[in-house]
């Protein structure tokens, strides 16, 4: 928690469920959020919300605002979206930790599938669009109905942690371990985020055969 | 165990450790195993070994009769001999289930990378090479150290099966079981194949950072 003190944490798409979820979480655990949005309006609302729910310090604005407020800025929007927004955004990202938990997927009557990213993983796209920002792949595999319901105190899963620099890397893991019966847990380079993106898509085939909600834990560690 | 009676499970590339580590476990549940490998004599002398020291009944023959031996047949050679190999051995797998336990991957100084699969993984590429077989994929995950470790009893790992056969991967599921401490869990289609293959390329990034035999478990299930 020390390496955390005094961030604020920003979460872009932080009116969805994913990103909701992870709001609530954070603020729960006494972290300054920002909620990002397309518009400053619903990310306010959602923010009081929060705020309310939580006893937490959150508050809402656009994207732009809010990827310029943060220090540590969660990527949680949808894939269709995302390079777009990247680029917009890439000057009020500059110099900050950005945390990718974009799970590129396509979804027909048979389930969800991974879909072909140009770049090899949503986390690499984001590396490539943001030269100036230290981009870690995060969150992919955390089910979003857990995160958010409140009633489940503790979520349990290990969070995935892909990146290159270190000192980023332990920081998300930081960041993951204030959740309740969450760990973050280092998970190899950029270049292997692909596959943990797309893991998700196992997933939701277990949870649809399973009737569960799955997460993913790392034995012998 | 009941679906497994009678079974015989021939382990393709029995001579590896993956593969070796794989026929020991089984042939210690009491399931009949051959070992097949490139040359006979290769395969017969591992065999002799396993048989020895697990009192199981194991035999050893050249690749293209333990294919024709195996009610299910698991591959677990080399990423760079599996097309060719299946391509000639697909007459004597017709017919059977074929569980490709193969992890594309490449591996430089930074560590182990996901190689591109033009049909998408392993086990499509096993699907498309295979017509009349029916294809699962498994086994990928498990930790070769671990299952080959006479001193650890159980394994602390669940194991991906994927496969669009339900009897199938039914099967696989209870072949995974026979292993004391593994589980086995559908994790989806063989069009999901391909990142749970990759997946292996995170356990040894996380084997080198955390000094373990990282293994994947499902939470929630």
């Amino acid at each position: 928690m020390s390496t955390l003190t005094g961030l604020t944490i920003t979460v872009l798409g932080g009116t969805g469920p994913q990103g909701g979820g992870l709001a609530r979480r954070f603020a729960a655990a006494g972290l300054r959020v920002v909620i990002g949005s397309r518009t400053a309006d619903k990310a306010q609302a959602a923010a009081a919300k929060l705020a309310s729910v939580t006893g937490g310090a959150v508050t809402g604005t656009d994207n732009a605002r809010a990827a310029a407020a943060g220090d540590v800025v969660l990527v949680v929007v949808p894939w269709g979206g995302h390079a777009e927004m990247l680029k917009e955004l890439a000057p009020d990202l500059a110099g900050k930790v950005v945390v990718d938990c974009v799970n590129p997927l396509g979804f027909d009557k048979q389930g969800a599938y991974p879909l072909h990213v140009e770049e090899g993983s949503a986390t690499q796209q984001a590396a490539e669009l943001l030269p100036e920002s230290t981009v870690v792949g995060a969150f992919h595999t955390v089910s979003a109905v857990l995160l958010d319901a409140p009633d489940e105190e503790s979520v349990d899963t290990d969070v995935l942690v892909l990146g290159d620099e270190r000192e980023a890397t332990d920081l998300v893991q930081a960041l993951a371990d204030t959740i309740p019966g969450v760990r973050g847990v280092y998970a190899g380079r950029r270049r292997n985020a692909h596959q943990v993106e797309a893991l998700t898509a196992n997933l939701i085939s277990m949870n649809r055969r399973y009737k569960a909600h799955a997460g993913v834990r790392v034995a012998d560690i």
